[in-house]
């Protein structure tokens, strides 16, 4: 018998212009999966969950629907058809969930990249994390419908991930300046990503489409130059938080009060309803986690809102037990 | 009297997914613009064109029409107004033009950005380079009425420019990969650009848009990474390209001999007809212009073109005389 534990953190698609092409880790919350190798087969797959926690219930137990599951699944597969590595026993799974479910925070990506890097650490790490993210992204489309890589890439490999092109998918890796930390505020509302998906529009003016280019080339250069200003200035989305902002409760309040305690940007986490801030330092971070708060809570409905102040994660998914 | 040379190169606006918002300098070539300061006034302005040479007649002779003349004029009025320069003296100006004209090759930024560098130094370089971008630009509106900053910036800073916002003007210049080369072909004809831009798309689908900037961020990275593949496999432009090439007799020709004699990408020189292509060495670089050339000229209507190769331009409009 051998036991492993993974863990994979919160990440954040998007980041205002980057729809749907750029995102993020954070280093924590997190969810954690634990897979325990049992020689013998059991049962009609070859995975079965044996306990989720922190999910109220939600999320199907069947390992073919649960995505921490359905991700092993495939990768036994790939571990059968690409590296002749024949499994004959029987993986139990346990998921501890950390993250709220349709938050905006990568939940479905963290649980799945958890249960990769832990399931390759049972067989030696046969793959390499660029591998994993494949199987990642093909439980994105289990969980919500669409096989979108802007959580499930960074979930996996960490640092700020942009995906080029899905066909063939390429996918890069940048690492994020030595000083920005994200703030995070996960208010107490769900927000499906199929719905906020819906009020997009199909199509843009050419005008706004090569603003928000121009603030995505910029928002690059920013990173990769560490030019906190820069990355300021290009945190600017004209397309996707104009639509999805009003069915955020407080979006325009929180974001104020984000940029008024000092944060250098201010955007929807994904599809929501969860909203990011970037600073320049970790005491900056939290006066701005402080404000986001204080915001939330006064409005005429006040909402509870968790709180969470992180650097950018630079190691992706990895084994904690 | 005291009499300066400024010298500014051929620039290439747009980049493939880098529609109006990406453009970067060549060596050469480059138009040379020659300043007198006499120190009497005379006529109406403080500034006469005396002679240009290479446009075959075709550009305007009046001061205040003329590009090169004109930011001058520009230049003036700034330095009186901002810096408290009064000049009652007056300057000749001979403008040298070797860049064709309506050709995608930035031929009126060149023009502009070599007459404000002499005028800087005639006066002991008062302005940056950055503040004489802002009369380059203004240059443009005279050129060709509209005032765009993607050959009017790197024309004078030289390297890539990326322009990330208009209003305020948010200019970030990135250096070029020390093996980039460009091979450019200018096939003798012309094509407005007022012409090529009202072939594009007034909307496009959010699709499309989400691949562009994709592209975007990814030449971006590749460009400040030195990833050369990176950079190839980016130039790619879903939007511009397909409705501006057949503007460009034998554009696929002559796209499909770039990438096969070994050019990392090619795409239209601006709004064309000249056509760019990247390569990773001198040596690709000229091979990728000898195919060019052959392509034009094998077509059923043989086109004769300019080939230039060229690393990129790092040191913008410069004094040579």
């Amino acid at each position: 018998m051998n036991t492993v534990t993974g863990f994979a953190s919160a990440t954040i698609g998007n980041v205002a212009c980057g729809f749907d092409i750029l995102g993020f880790a954070i280093r924590e919350p997190g969810d954690e999966v634990t897979l325990t190798l049992l020689d013998d087969p059991r049962g009609e797959l070859p995975v079965s969950i044996t306990s989720i926690e922190g999910d109220g219930g939600a999320l199907p137990r069947d390992a073919r629907k649960n995505t921490s599951s359905f991700v092993v699944l495939k990768f036994l597969e790939y571990l059968r058809s690409t590296k002749g590595i024949e499994f004959n026993g029987h993986i139990e799974l346990e998921l501890k969930k950390n993250l709220p479910l349709s938050s905006g925070m990568g939940s479905s990506a963290a649980s799945a990249a958890a249960a990769l890097v832990a399931a390759n650490r049972l067989f030696g790490d046969p793959c390499t994390k660029m591998e994993l993210v494949h199987f990642a992204i093909e439980g994105e489309r289990v969980a919500c419908g669409s096989a979108h890589a802007d959580n499930a890439a960074p979930a996996v490999l960490g640092n700020f991930v942009l995906i080029r092109s899905y066909n063939p998918l390429d996918i890069i890796t940048i690492p994020p300046p030595a000083d920005l930390y994200c703030t995070l505020a996960h208010p107490h509302i769900e927000l499906r990503t199929a719905y906020a998906r819906s009020v997009l529009p199909r199509t843009i003016s050419l005008k706004m489409a090569t603003e928000q280019w121009g603030n995505v080339g910029a928002l690059i250069t920013g990173l990769l130059t560490s030019d906190y200003g820069l990355i300021g200035r290009s945190l600017v989305d004209v397309v996707a938080e104009p639509k999805r902002a009003p069915l955020i409760p407080g979006f325009f309040e929180v974001k104020e009060a984000a940029l008024s305690a000092g944060a250098l940007g201010c955007s929807i986490a994904g599809s929501g309803p969860s909203i990011f801030a970037f600073s320049s330092s970790r005491e900056i971070a939290t006066k701005v986690g402080n404000a986001m708060e204080q915001a939330f809570s006064s409005m005429p409905d006040a909402l509870e809102a968790d709180i969470w102040i992180s650097p950018i994660c630079r190691d992706g998914a990895r084994i904690i037990d």
